[in-house]
């Protein structure tokens, strides 16, 4: 039986900036996926690939690295929270953290976890701004809080560096809390701060990793990975009850020893951060832009004029992310183009110009 | 940057008849993942192909039938039976059932369902066998018996005819309760059948299926499919919280697509059933081979003299049934040939002449 | 303010077989409410009457014992089995438990648990039946057998020896297994087997206890005894989240103190037992009265001829046990008087007769 | 068999000003459970106490009310809100609301709900406040926003007027949401309003009431009010699942009766306020006492010179509020005296003395 053709469907010249889950698949994924191909293989994780995984992800993280591969970034979260924590526990975690905002709740409801939330003037937690809710410990009345959270780049296109990593960790670790990293965009972090993966996690005392494959160019899939042997339990129990285990799992697998081997990963974070370098460059003078945070990886904020952003969305999608004051989000993926961007500014400074 | 082959790690000829999840992906289903590559799709299933799907699962379900497409099987039954049921719900179902005994609990603990489980004789209910755990509705001490589910296939290899599955429905919808199948093996069913997908589902009064595509060949993916619109609720906000929600879902849709519209779906099951019937045939003669099941779809169960099992399973893989009377289970798949059949039958026809 | 006698609303003639919680609360206990009134104490359980209950525990179940007052038997339940398991663990049970068959899933859906049940013939569970279930272990798609729970006296009124109970600890502990023992009508089996309460709990190695305070005539009021310190984990913050930790506990650990201190748990469930004994003796020899279980606690289950128990049940409230076969139950509690047995007795001579 | 004197084990002079729910029972409570004592009652609520609140509730919340007796504030709360929503489903709250802060996430854990916390001045919230989380419905990737929960008296021993209620539910109900109060100090409220009960709540626009009975003066007993029966569904299986179900009823249901039928419940919280009062005009116009908040029920807040709060502790127990800046809060019982308060405020003055 063929292929036909005319089951392509859709139109790929179509690009936009609104999230770099709306790019496609790097085409070495899908050489990855057959490679991994015919013949059978152990399901729900015992074939060679996901043993391989297991050598590679020590080859980034340390000897002590144990990755679970999982479907999404949401089941990662969800999955490496409740691993580390007793069911009256609690996670300290910036109130615009991804867990706190965008996953319908799957923490509380289906981790029975607390999330105990800090505003934040960036997306980033700090030792300070931890002890806000960080006490508590023995009092019956209220959620355990037992580990820390952050998000590695933040959902406000921040990061932290090693440093900084290093003092939330220790600080955790000084009340007994372990620290949990979400890391759908981890690699963006690594090509930012120019160090190795496990500079600003193992080696800064991250326990736990949510380490993020889609938005890295992965057809899906991301990995629970284990650091601190002590922080977590169950999580071959709880990936299966959390419907996280892949029954031909050899292909997530796959995907991602293709990723991690060869560099793809660092190459396509890169990318995606010298486009949004670009995009910034190209707009940060226009009149009327205001970029609200530090592009740190591949994410510009701004307000626009009334007005614009419904225009320019017209020819390229994008989110709104904060209604109330108009502010923009624009993500840069592996695949966006030098002439993506630029198109984009070009757009955005007509509009402007049209608007003045 | 170029796949490096080296990462062909498995062997290929490593064949087996454990599961029908350790055959790999059929290679329509890799076209499809490409011809949908490229460009920018709206991410969590706006995408033109999730569009498309709608159409095609109307095309085989029925006018009323809506996808919600998920990641894996256990996802798409807890969360099929959580939107069909309140907080107080229950489910009856039989005691073999995969909800009941693979899913490490996830309808109760994720779902917060009770399952009122049903010894039966070859996996299969009937509105007698239902009728042992449908009582006691109005006593709040009892979890509420509101839904019925049944596998089709079984997990005994034995299918329900469509008489069989009307006779549930109308019974169930007597009590005021729906009909859920879970129809991990929906396309085995019907191949062995000879009847469209709907006879046995819509047609007979299903509400709720689980439409399995991994086993058919499917890299990764299965669809919750609404029959009945009034009997589930909030699918979207579910299948979010559920961690089911796919971020590039067109791959999921595309690969569905291309295996419902270009009978892909039919051929595999066809073919998968085929060699399970060759395989019976094959063994069904040989001196101290009791075959235990009978033999509907591509499954084959059987009890072989002590100790011939363990050496067999040295040579192809399989899978112990019932440890306390040495049943075993051999499965078939899309990609088991004449070939793998006959050396299997081969093989074990040497170990008994060996024994005898 | 005086308190308005016409609020007196009920006829405290009214008696009934229903059950021993249609009872009112042994005037003893409303002393030790009284007494234990006036004056502040600290809430949730730092007072000095739920100290005391500490001592009071030990000295009947030993001095690894410790004591968590809850509300109620449902509570008392769920939370000792969550307490013991971790998120993927199961509790085999005998189907008839009450944690399966009248707790509306609060085990499952609350506490998170797989029940895995077992059938049974006089409700009660040895280790060959716990071993229907218990095996698996290491599998992550089955809930993890870590627990079993056996209820004493059992529902159908049949009870454990000393020796059943241990032969039952030993299994379970040497499958890495707990022992949870549902003691609703914990007294009941002590007055029936003539031993110290530790005899068949702690000495017979049972490892948590639902300790059952309301059926032996307490105004509300169960608790956790935990027997086996390792055996449990958390409990109080558990008892805070599950909805069970009492502001003014005082009061729950007064009735505890009073009941266990002087005997009366003892004399109450002794003339329980006496009364079902004194029923069970009038009746048995009645044409038409087919007795269908062993009478070894406070309990007598009969089917009586057709329309019979509907007449009955005119004069005395009881419940039908089984719709299928008629069976129905009669409750003796610590208020049922030889009157009440007699006239009961008489009425059914007397429907018996003009039947007959 | 008597009451042994020797088990009143406390010393009743006790006094101080840490909770309301330090306090006892009022004797009237005791002399209606006496009262209701004796003789057989349907367990679980079937009995004629139930049957007779229904009509003390109607009285006081309209002939809409239907009230749902339950153990404590906890699960009335719970309840309540689980009863309310959908598994998708947000709360909007203040951040210092206790099912926030003081219930170890049993909303989230054993409700399966999102609370959606918002800051604010004094513990109440407003329409403004309630709108900086009231957003985002369609959208499955955010727990849906579809309840705003308010307590009153608020834990800052504020309260919402008549016209703020109204306001909130006005806006809650124009954004589709339900409007539910833990009304654990209701009556507080009702007598420092010096309105019926029904004025803020039905009359205002409350659907769910958890009405608050222990801080009032039971021994232990709440109830889920349902004031709009359109807001609530599957109460009584919720009530049984969520361990709230008490099998000897009629006891919490004669104590709920005679408080509210005898104006105990308004004298008793009008005494307590007036102790509030008396204590704050004690010692506002101290050296160095900062009251922190408005005392509009029974609650003070205050800050003390350093160290003198551990020195009046000595003397009468009572609660740090907020361990940052030292605030304390002060409590007041129906049981209070106004001996107890000039005892307190001597005790203080004389500290404050010596440390000057």
């Amino acid at each position: 039986m063929n292929f036909d053709p005319a089951l392509r469907l859709h139109d790929p010249a179509l690009r936009g900036f609104a999230s770099d889950n709306y790019a496609g698949v790097h085409p070495l994924m899908i050489e990855a996926i057959a490679a991994a191909n015919e013949g059978h293989q152990i399901a729900y994780g015992e074939d060679v690939y996901t043993a391989r995984l297991q050598q590679v992800m020590k080859a980034h993280f340390g000897d002590t690295a144990e990755a679970f591969p999982v479907f999404n970034g949401t089941g990662a979260n969800v999955l490496s929270l409740q691993s580390m924590l007793p069911r009256w526990g609690a996670v300290v975690c910036a109130a615009t953290a991804h867990i706190n905002t965008d996953e319908n709740a799957a923490p509380e409801r289906i981790g029975g976890l607390k999330l105990l939330t800090v505003e934040t003037p960036d997306g980033k937690l700090t030792p300070e701004l931890v002890d806000r809710e960080a006490w508590g410990w023995g009092d019956e009345h209220r959620a355990q809080p037992l580990a820390v959270s952050i998000t590695q780049t933040t959902e406000l296109g921040t990061l932290y560096t090693v440093d900084e990593v290093q003092a939330i960790a220790d600080h955790a670790h000084g009340h007994g809390m372990a620290l949990h990293m979400d890391g759908a965009r981890l690699s963006n972090a690594a090509a930012s701060l120019g160090v190795p993966l496990r500079a600003f996690t193992t080696d800064a005392g991250v326990d736990m990793l949510s380490y993020g494959g889609t938005k890295n160019g992965l057809l899906y899939g991301e990995a629970v990975v284990v650091l601190s042997p002590a922080a977590s339990e169950g999580l071959s129990y709880l990936r299966k009850m959390d419907m996280q285990l892949s029954s031909k799992m050899r292909f997530v697998s796959a995907q991602l020893i293709a990723l991690l081997e060869s560099g793809l990963w660092l190459e396509s974070a890169t990318h995606a951060n010298a486009m949004a370098a670009r995009l910034r460059a190209a707009v940060e003078r226009m009149p009327g832009v205001t970029l609200t945070r530090p592009t740190q990886a591949n994410a510009v904020f701004a307000i626009l004029p009334p007005g614009v952003a419904d225009r320019l969305r017209e020819v390229f999608r994008f989110y709104d992310w904060d209604n109330a004051t108009g502010e923009v989000r624009w993500m840069c993926a592996f695949d966006t183009t030098e002439s993506d961007v630029d198109a984009f500014a070009a757009a955005l400074e007509g509009l402007l110009a049209a608007q003045g």
